[in-house]
């Protein structure tokens, strides 16, 4: 099996990868075939890193329901190394990738695939595409290993080679300060940590601390009257003050936490926003990281707003302190439990925003429809269109190299980087919650 | 007491009122003091027309756990008889109303009080202005009597006088065609209905259908990029048909389907939309008004867009043959129990909207965590903001009278306007669901 970065490759025998065997708790590394093109639309890619993400744990805890053996892992960086016969400088009206990429561009991968071709992909809610499917699963072989197969790949990858010389899309990017370890936040928590924030900023509720213009006018949908009519005092300037709390700060819960905060301070400088941010754990090693990341921040990153990090009792005291006992504007929901939905509702103001982006499971929703009603409570829940988000999530990450650059630092959100040997130790670690964010090198 | 139209009222006797008395179905018409000025922000009205809505019957059934006799009613037309202290020409800084509503003039009270001046007033979000109460409860008697006392007087009214003559405001408006029935459909209905359509239509995933720009570019927050990057195919036309259900066709989700079928005719003629709307109601008698509703309305009402009305096979039949199986963009939910919730859920598309305006009550949500994350569903709940909704709906109110103008047609929506005297059979009639919109007049 290779072990180095090929040459003339063999793409045809077996490789290294971490695979997972039901019930539960079971990995183990070993040799699986080098998978191949089976579709013209395929590459495959070598992967130079690939993430251990906490939604890994589901499936390693035997909480899917899935009952035969895998590859693990589905956020992946690597090099393409085959294409499928979709790809030709001739192909027009397809993603743009079907005619650019090339055999050893640089790309990153979202965890699920996604055409860009059909309606959902189309309109950029891309996570929904009908073509969509996990990396990991049985299906599916994921990225913990040394080479994947990406379906789609013309619509799923995203090529930071292309953006070096692509006439059209988001080129004119600086990468050159980009670190390699950083690009796997793109496929799945920096993305889903913007679409949580942007989720939130985006909601017509929000609009009149934006816009300074009273509900229902301040919205994108054009006004069918200029006026609001007689009843309403004018806006003061503490109205526009926004408060939004994050609920979970795991490593998406960062993501979630900074994306928020460079977002707010832009709309500061360019609109005068006034904001106040909370970011709420029950655990105290996990708001130390967000802590010494927070500090490790330039001030563009920061803004001047007001910033807390705190336990849940102290996070609830505070959105009742910092707004006159309203609540937030917007909360965003990282975790994917009950408690911690009904954490968000608790501190969420009439009118304001649970912007959802936990993977929620099986229990009902603990909220009964008077609770919803009687608080004029809205919900945006499930999984972030992470295709359709790469190309903001790639402005904050160039941005904040500054946090997400390093590795194995007090304030670097990536802890480690090891090789694939160490899966069992590693997956062992990050169900006990005793790590950071960990990446595997499969080529060390 | 008073049965008269006043001269020199005598405001310090008896009038007729429709009281309700615990646990259930207990209507009484009787004497009730008339209710004097008791904080300098009152109005005293003279109730021109009462309404009878569907939620004066969760008081009737007993299902708001409300021990002791009530005054009935929150939807109210009427002429102002008394002032508070606080109303006089040199006031400044409040509500425009205190300085220019005067004794004589036509109002309108929305079915909660909202005083205008606090953060939620300010903002646009009335119906959780911290002042707020409901019409109709022991501590607040209704409107389902001959006077009727309106706290926050210059917050919570809505005066068609004062549009006559204001310097500012709404003002300019030609009402002389504005029949009096029809006003009251703006204390409750007519705002619920469209508030129901602007939740859905200002939502942000709503945005690539009437911006031809995909998520997340197209909404109202500043994008902090140009470009979508390389994934994705242009945007093709009928990625913009935009495809909403209505559930519900009573009262409320009749004129939700008129604002919906107006806004979206408006749009069609201003940015080229293409729309697709399903109006759905298990009862034959409510589709049949509905449908010779919509056979009254004008062309400027209907717009060049596909209607239809369903039960709820056929609903959700529609739902998927008009949609190649996608589902709803977004699903309109005007009943309030969890029937209608499924239902909504199940037409609608992922990443849809379900904008609920319905009353819910405590049974607990029927969806479980799974399911609104598979679904990328948004939801937005909750009570109607009536007051800072009310210059929209005036203009729904003027350009749809050829159905909203009359009563007593297969195509009007209001059905009767009756004497007090009559409510005890009018509640029995309207809570077994066998008559459509009725109006106390209590001055017959």
């Amino acid at each position: 099996m290779p072990t180095e970065k090929p040459g003339a490759l063999d793409l045809t025998g077996m490789q290294r990868a971490v695979r997972w065997y039901p019930p539960a708790y079971d990995i183990r590394v070993e040799a699986a075939p080098i998978p191949q093109i089976i579709d013209p639309d395929d590459a495959i890619v070598r992967v130079t890193l690939a993430g251990l993400c906490g939604s890994d744990l589901h499936i390693y805890r035997g909480h899917e329901d899935v009952d035969s053996d895998l590859t693990c892992g589905h956020e992946i960086v690597g090099e393409v190394v085959a294409l499928g016969s979709s790809f030709h400088p001739q192909v027009t009206g397809r993603p743009e990738l079907y005619s650019t990429l090339r055999v050893g561009d640089k790309v990153v991968s979202p965890f699920t695939v996604s055409c860009g071709e059909c309606h959902f992909c189309r309109i950029g809610f891309t996570s929904r595409c009908v073509h969509s499917c996990l990396f990991g699963i049985p299906s599916l072989p994921g990225g913990q290993a040394q080479f994947v197969r990406i379906p789609k790949a013309g619509g799923t990858l995203f090529s930071l080679s292309a953006l070096q010389y692509s006439a059209t899309g988001i080129a004119n990017r600086d990468l050159s300060h980009l670190s390699d370890s950083s690009l796997i936040l793109l496929a799945d928590i920096l993305p889903t940590g913007v679409f949580a924030a942007m989720q939130a900023l985006q909601h017509p509720k929000i609009a009149p601390m934006l816009t300074a213009k009273p509900y229902p006018l301040g919205g994108h949908f054009p006004a069918q009257t200029s006026s609001q009519g007689q009843a309403a005092a004018a806006l003061q300037s503490e109205d526009r003050i926004l408060t939004i709390a994050v609920v979970g700060l795991g490593p998406v819960g960062i993501c979630a936490t900074i994306s928020l905060l460079d977002i707010l301070a832009s709309l500061e400088s360019s609109q005068g926003l006034v904001y106040q941010v909370i970011a709420i754990d029950p655990l105290e090693a996990r708001r130390n990281k967000m802590q010494a990341i927070y500090d490790a921040i330039d001030s563009t990153g920061k803004g001047g707003g007001r910033f807390a990090i705190a336990s849940i009792e102290d996070g609830k005291n505070l959105a009742a302190n910092w707004t006159n006992g309203a609540g937030c504007n917007a909360v965003l929901e990282i975790v994917g439990n009950n408690s911690a939905l009904t954490l968000a509702y608790e501190v969420v103001r009439p009118f304001g925003i649970i912007s959802s982006v936990g993977v929620h499971q099986e229990p009902p929703l603990p909220f009964n429809g008077r609770d919803v009603y009687n608080k004029n409570v809205s919900f945006d829940f499930g999984r972030c269109p992470v295709r359709a988000m790469f190309p903001i999530a790639l402005d904050v990450l160039l941005k904040r190299q500054d946090v997400f650059g390093g590795v194995g630092t007090d304030s670097s959100l990536i802890e480690k980087v090891v090789a694939l040997d160490q899966a069992v130790d590693m997956y062992k670690l990050f169900d006990k919650g005793d790590c950071g964010k960990i990446l595997f090198n499969p080529w060390i």
